[in-house]
């Protein structure tokens, strides 16, 4: 629920990368926070958010980040993200709302049943379905949210205002929300995010061995550039990702597989009609796709 | 070898589609060619791309626009450039010269040697690496072949005078050319473009399955939506390049496949440090291909 000039009051961001940063460019813009308080390992980077006006100030600490914030924002890699919640569950003000960013939502909801006793109703899971393939506070774009979907995955327990405080705080960022269960969520991620970053990083070696590779690499176009592209994402979050949501991720390299193996044998058995028409049903489905679209190229702007 | 100043006389177009329509669109800015007469089945298309000033005139008669042209440029499917051989045999003036764009060589070369007896030497087999996956003359741009690679596999037997003047029709139309062996470009317009494809193909049914459909159309993003515009590509062409280059791109699906396989088994094994090593080995290629290119966002540009 919108409460469109009520502040949304001090909102710590543990992770001020990409999608932390670009937070913070964002909410800065919407002159509804208070204090943006920044926290990470890389004083450079700290530094470069402080600079660019994105932080009031910034800390290594992340228990001093959380105790000081309503918002607690945790845009972390999956793996610090669970890492960091038993100290969430020390630090964090009764009233305050804790959240997050991570394109898998099961796996971090268990670690937060286990490590948050009472303030797993403060903890309103989200992923904003946004970004781009650079890393750090340098890549932040105020607009990384503009008409955007996050998602919201609240549980049974989690309380109803800190999902409307997480709400207001997304759309003050210039995004849409959406509500989606744990499961469907990671399900539908896998479909659209995991396994298209899988294919990307599952051709890239291929050009390392192919012969004439400096042919290959001074002539990639075609496709392989754009895919590549996907493959340049942030190894760290990526290796996480596909970790958390391992049997959703790997049922779909499964079907995957499968579909390759159809196309070849279409090839091999030169089957013209039907390779038409799979190409064509491609086709449709693609401009089907742009239909439902905001106007955008890519998903990376 | 270019020659500046001198004009390129008639230009015949056999195909006036999205690389045909951009070459006559290329050609008319240079004001290196004399005529540029267009030829195909669409009567809707042809005109068109008579009023936008591509073309003199068209006709539905290949042999018309064959035996007219001082260059006669085979722009159609594959399928479609084979089947026209026999009749270009018969219709070429003794000292034209035929080329193509097709994406697959070997395989076009090995029908010319066959349905072309003396006009054989005349035949420049090429390839533009470029494009987009937009279809017809509608699509057709003056600058699509700007600073792109055209790839000329001329054989043994090819007349140097007819590989000249095609260099610099290609040339006048913007493009940098480079010689490649037959075979060599069939393996690496396997990896750089064909495989990619396969790829992308291979995706797009998965999401017509996928339950909540609805989500994943709506959500598309986080890489789906820019696989899927390589997937978008015109079927009837791409049937042709996979067909006609089928040893190859099996024998790189079959290679995928691989290390599609080795991703699953580390997933499996929740193998952390290898996959993170895998994304940024990946990343640090996408790099060096980058630096190695012309300023250019996209293959698709």
């Amino acid at each position: 629920m919108e409460r469109p000039h009520q502040s949304l009051g001090t909102v710590s961001i543990i992770g001020v990368g990409l999608i932390g940063g670009s937070l913070a460019s964002a909410l800065r813009d919407s002159g509804r926070v208070d204090t943006i308080i920044g926290c990470g390992r890389s004083a450079a980077n700290l530094d470069y958010a402080l600079d660019l006006g994105l932080l009031d100030h910034w800390t290594h600490d992340p228990e001093e980040a959380a105790s000081a914030g309503d918002i607690v924002m945790l845009a972390t890699p999956i793996s610090a993200v669970i890492g960091l919640m038993p100290l969430m569950e020390q630090a964090l003000r009764p009233s305050a709302v804790l959240t997050d960013v991570s394109s898998v939502k099961r796996s971090v909801t268990l670690a937060a049943r286990s490590s948050l006793e009472r303030r797993f109703p403060r903890f309103v899971p989200g992923h904003p379905v946004a970004g781009s393939e650079k890393s750090g506070a340098s890549a932040a774009k105020a607009d990384l949210f503009q008409n955007h979907w996050v998602i919201l995955s609240p549980l049974a327990e989690t309380d109803e205002d800190a999902v409307d405080l997480v709400t207001d705080m997304w759309v003050a960022a210039g995004a849409r929300t959406r509500l989606m269960e744990e499961a469907l969520h990671d399900q539908v991620l896998g479909m659209i995010s995991h396994l298209p970053h899988v294919v990307a990083y599952a051709l890239m070696p291929l050009l390392g061995t192919q012969t004439a590779r400096d042919d290959c690499m001074t002539l990639a176009a075609g496709g392989f550039y754009d895919i590549s592209r996907i493959a340049s994402s942030d190894p760290v979050m990526w290796r996480d990702i596909l970790l958390h949501n391992g049997p959703v991720v790997r049922d779909l390299i499964a079907k995957y597989q499968g579909m390759l193996g159809e196309l070849d044998r279409l090839i091999e058995s030169a089957d013209g009609p039907r390779l038409e028409s799979w190409f064509a049903n491609a086709r449709e489905l693609r401009n089907a796709i742009q239909e439902l679209r905001p106007s955008r190229k890519s998903d990376f702007e």
